[in-house]
């Protein structure tokens, strides 16, 4: 994979005018009254993984709409309150199966992971949580065309409150501390992270890594690799959508999310990431709200520093997290 | 492309036994009486195409759970009532423009060109028909795994319902006689053709090309091409849904459909056609219900006859328009 | 697909130096006067298409050296004279089938559908012409290298003058208006048409799609795709043939041609095109003789604008030929 | 991905005749006897990875000729003797992160991961064993043709007596039951764990997943795709070596390895896996000495079965070591 | 690349039924009556290659319809005559560079090397020779499709004369000893010398390897690969004209023109071989008419032996060229 | 194949700073002095070849660390001393068969071909020389990467030391003059031909083509093709060792080797060359300590200039060995 986005001094200067809607600030907190966080629809069910040492629930919570979400919820055995890190998953993924979710237990964490509505049928074990909203206008194949015509009616509009919810439903688990709780996961997982430390300031700690969803206007046509390109797809059919396809697109760009977040982050990136392009990435990390630090893997792509990140995370995370207990 | 299928001698003979549930008829019975046609809720209005000769009308009519389906009317400006073809559209598209649909009224027919809700955003000019139904679990991008866990919530007994419907919408028409309605497509728009043909008696002749959806059992796992590759993705990821699916897919086979068929056919193939192989068509031509021929196309992909068999339809059809007015 | 050619803005104001040999304006006359166009060569079949409203005939006409040239002439039924639309074809297409070509008839115009001498057999429904020079020095597969090594000699002098006879035959039409034919086509149509309203006064107006053979200089090596990659391959064998090859294309760049011409012209280029690079577009339309506007497609390869662009061809189409009448 | 292979009814009848050199005994006793298990050489270093509940040690052991050999040792905090289960890994993969491999410890078993020699640079986070036989003769790119031209210099002759060792070195361990030690492993771990069984009858039980190394003669050929292809990269260029290559492969055969296996078996296979054929698969397992059986993934690729099928084997494994403890 | 044609026993007895046309010797005795060979356009250049110990020249001969076909006559510098070996060149490339060629000369043989009419700017260093037949009707890009709906026009009869009168000039050659001429090639190269072998009862020995243009209704659609795919694209296109083109082609079927060939043959193949598919070699090879070996080169491509090979043929053709001296 | 690097112009002017190890002198004399040529290991064996006029030797020489090399010495008959060629092989490949290497006996040269120790396996007709060093640590498939964490492990060491020694096993035989011995090579080739050039000052002229391993910063990640890709496999993995691994290169860069040769040299490259990109062969060029000049072929890949610059090469080499004698 050659590399083919900006050089590295560049990357971490680039801070490129992301065009925000007057209302953004409005659609958010509409959205949130419209779907507000309910704790009376979660139910928890204790599930016999045969693991020792960790404790494995499968939680339902009502996300957007009241839709009853999907999440693992894997703990320590030892009293709480534990901090928790919420864990979001990459694109066409789903929450998977507990045995692939131990090291955040392991290392004294209680972790969520929620389940993608609608996805879970692209990858690995997969999902069980329906995307109940409508399935919407015309779209191409994938998620990311799924209501683009109409900010309100867009897919990522029902799964960025289900991340902000699924803080909640962590918080109100009577394991954990619900001061210190952590967002966390890789592309559009990362992506969820940002969203739900921007719109939920319960969140403590953010970590995302080669985030997704950053800096649409850069990263549609920079790349020709999927996800992204389904808007390329989208677009090459309605002609004549361009301006309404990045106007609801910019009320979900991570870069006017992260804008408003403040609680300290890590992220990382990677310079052969043809996924998620390194450039989105420093763009949003530069107009970052709160303070933040990035891990660079200049030989990577989308696979970005796998373990090596994660023992990172877990460094920093238990930094953080003990500071605040 | 190399011939990948069965050579043209065993094609010819080849007529698997497929799997048929036992509530089949009652499946399709109660759909319909669930969902019936309401010619209340159509809508029609002119458009100025720029075309002499032709009549243009942007239809909408009530397709499944009454949401409204988009069509193209493009009809002769002669006086009617003329014969009809409902023209289903293949997978990704939509209906178009109407400048793309000249030929049938040009030959002296009506064509309807039904929308396929929720696509029309993969290739070509697009459509613009919401899938109202919701949009469902765990599913791989594509329509093709879209509620495929149940039957009922399955996304082709939508497109199913909306296709029997759209024959109504056109035999409604002021310049249609309801008598002389054909049903025609290619790929996807050829199985929604046949499934009309089977859930709608007032289908009077069928065209389909290169028909999709056709004798799963065999078509998934013999072609690596999507869409029914799709299918594989789920399966990959839900490996314990292999009975689930293939049940709910039993119900939307076009084989188990065009068994129930009694209209004359003209069906059409290609013996390099990795999409929607030969033997899945020769599977439903020889289980049809109705007197029937095929052409083949030797070597031909899934483009198969175009406009050469475009000619030999239009004959074809005008002899049985012909004779039943 | 990545975008790959220059921003919208250079594109804009791009208006390269391109080498023009001195005895261009001779070779042209010169040719011209060795292959006069000559209306007795014409002949003219009736078609049953079993289409009303329009007429279709199957034309011949003479081209390069007397060689019968194929074409259709679809007509509209009302009475002439019309305006007429000469169409040039893409590479390694041919006029197809009448039934193709409906639009232009319906509205109001003389359609010239120009086969395309020894291609015709690479996609759709092919064509009917020789090539009856000679077929010339070694060669790469395909036409782009058939006679390179000399201008006189060139594939694409006798295709050329085949074009610059097509509207010479379209006027010479009993239904036709002879001030207002229009050159039109995409691709190598595209070229075609440039090359007919530079080489043929008589060229009222002037439409071209995604234009192929435009700036050779900046095209061959700018992308690796099809056709232009012919040349690369030529040259990758016979590499002490540089200077000869781009001498002998320098004769047929539509940059130097399109200078010439004067007629008032709708351009179209996409800036995903990889074909047909939108910098090598902008080189043409900037430097172009005439008039000129053109519609930039922006998430489009080089399919274009498609049906959304012919929409617009024939309102300024229109208008065109209105103003004139 | 199509079905490639032979259909789910003839693999599981599928027995083949594979050739096995008379000497196939002997070759691999004198291979111990040369190379035999050292215990003195295992050296054991506590890891800190900052997780709970289970213990981590570096463990080095002296593989082939008393070459040092990586492994991570992962075990249950709580107090043994525990069974074991010594895990190899897939071909281009090392033992990579501990973080890694936290399931079979929370499940209350020791873990083993070896390293493999030479490898641990091709994906994933890597190893840190070095192959200290001779680089050897002429090969392709890759380890499969690492000395292929002589039994007694093949590469895979050195890994084998490495995973002969390691459970030996498994055994051990003061923390484990040496009466229990599992293999286990995937791909070219599979093959190991295959080997592993027949030459050291220490092996309790085995567990191998879309095992590599099986009946060579089929899987040449019958799939283009990497490693096997490496072989005919080799043939390719040495044209007159192939019965040379296929007598060195028939030592290394598991189909020969494994009819000498006795200890209980675990088997998967995968339909749709290019990688390591079913019919491969089953060649071994219908000949395979001791009690086995198998799970198939009818639509996955070389993936396989993946976490279902771990919970498969975890519930299998606990039956057999409960049984024998 | 896996095996994908017959195996080896089945390959070894493949002697298909092929179409003959009823005028076939007909065809070609007129063919070379109207053609005929005339030794009085032959010229000759020493070059100076600046090699000691070989002889070259540019030699130009009359081919069909006495068009000026380039070769290299590469010599031993020993007084003759010398037995020759006329060798034809594989498809797109030319007779390339005369260092290319000094094995035969080394070997004590003249070698002649013959140019491909309008090939030779496909790869290599390129030919020099026009085909200066017309070019034809419409075809796909390459050469297999010139002129193929009338046998009388097929590219490839202007080949096939050419291939014959190169065995007239080679045995004109005063340093060649007219009796022990050769015809050797690879691939389209050695399809020329097959039909050299048959048409030209001069030739003393034949050595074609991995032969193209052998039993075409097998070949086509066996392998998608070019050539012989251009063939399919021709016929995608063109539905209507599959008799006609199989029709032509017959004539120019090496298995056709094999059975009348008396010389000994060394043939070889390649079970890997996608572009020239082994059946297609065995089915020539069963039907040739002289006595015959072949070498099979097991898990090679469509490069065959090479000069494990070549080695193969220079003591074969010493043997027969010493019997005849 | 597009253009990817700078344009010629700027590649003409480019000299980059390229890390230089302050001890790379020492390393490469304590090399030289660990492993110095040592004349009384060669062997030659006289081979009959069946050709006349040269005469072919199977010769061993000793390499790093006394292993034996294999290499064929192809000489004119005639009386030397004779000025001699030394060849170095691509990148996979092996010394092959004579038959393939005539050229430079038949213009009065002796040719040496070194065989590349472990490679002679991924294409051609191979070698026969063993790796003897230990294969080495984690390494990804292939070469580059093998022994890299320690530049004295590193697998070019042994290959440098071999290329070195092939020069003075050139000089040593009794028809070589051995004032006169030149380096040559394309790829892996010319980079073996430059660091022979530099490490051994018998060496009188170097001409080394499309040379592989010059200016690894740059190289590694401009072109995401083998070998390079090799290295970015390894970091990929190897996260951590991204310093080290160029460290280790910094001491087989050809930009530093060329810097302290004074040979005269010509170069060439190809502007579309993606496998040895032509700013890392102008880098080193632009650094070289002799004489020397380039020869650039525009439209050419990895191929280069093939005969054409063979020929050129010839008769710059002629000329240089014409002077010294």
């Amino acid at each position: 994979m050659p590399f083919f986005d900006l050089p590295l001094d560049k990357l971490e200067e680039y801070r490129p005018d992301v065009v925000e809607p007057a209302d953004f600030d409005d659609f958010w907190a509409t959205t949130l009254d419209e779907h507000p966080w309910r704790a009376e629809g979660m139910t928890l069910v204790d599930v016999d993984a045969g693991l020792r040492d960790v404790r494995v629930q499968d939680m339902t919570f009502p996300g957007y709409d009241g839709a009853p979400i999907a999440a693992w919820v894997i703990s320590p055995t030892t009293p709480g309150p534990h901090p928790a890190v919420v864990h979001y998953v990459g694109y066409g993924g789903g929450r998977g199966m507990p045995e692939e979710h131990l090291v955040w237990a392991g290392a004294g964490f209680v972790q969520v992971v929620m389940d993608t509505r609608g996805q879970g049928a692209g990858w690995g074990t997969g999902g069980a949580t329906a995307d109940t909203g409508h399935a919407g206008g015309p779209a191409a194949p994938g998620f990311m065309t799924r209501g683009i015509e109409e900010p309100r009616d867009y897919y990522y509009r029902r799964l960025y409150v289900d991340a902000h919810h699924a803080v909640e439903a962590a918080a109100a688990l009577e394991q954990v501390d619900p001061t210190r709780v952590a967002a966390t996961g890789g592309s559009q997982g990362g992506a969820l992270a940002i969203a739900a430390a921007s719109l939920n300031p319960r969140v403590a700690a953010l970590m995302a890594d080669v985030p997704f969803l950053c800096h649409f206007e850069r990263a549609v046509g920079l790349t020709g690799r999927e996800p992204y390109e389904e808007i390329v797809r989208f677009l090459a059919v309605h002609r004549d959508k361009e301006e309404q396809v990045f106007t609801t697109l910019s009320y979900f760009d991570n870069v006017n999310l992260g804008k408003r977040a403040t609680a300290p982050a890590l992220f990382s990136t990677a310079l052969m990431d043809a996924v998620c392009p390194p450039s989105t990435v420093f763009a949003m990390k530069n107009h970052y709200g709160g303070p933040s630090e990035i891990e660079v893997y200049r030989f990577n792509g989308h696979e970005g520093g796998a373990t090596y990140h994660l023992r990172k995370q877990l460094a920093w995370l238990k930094e953080r997290t003990a500071e605040s207990s």
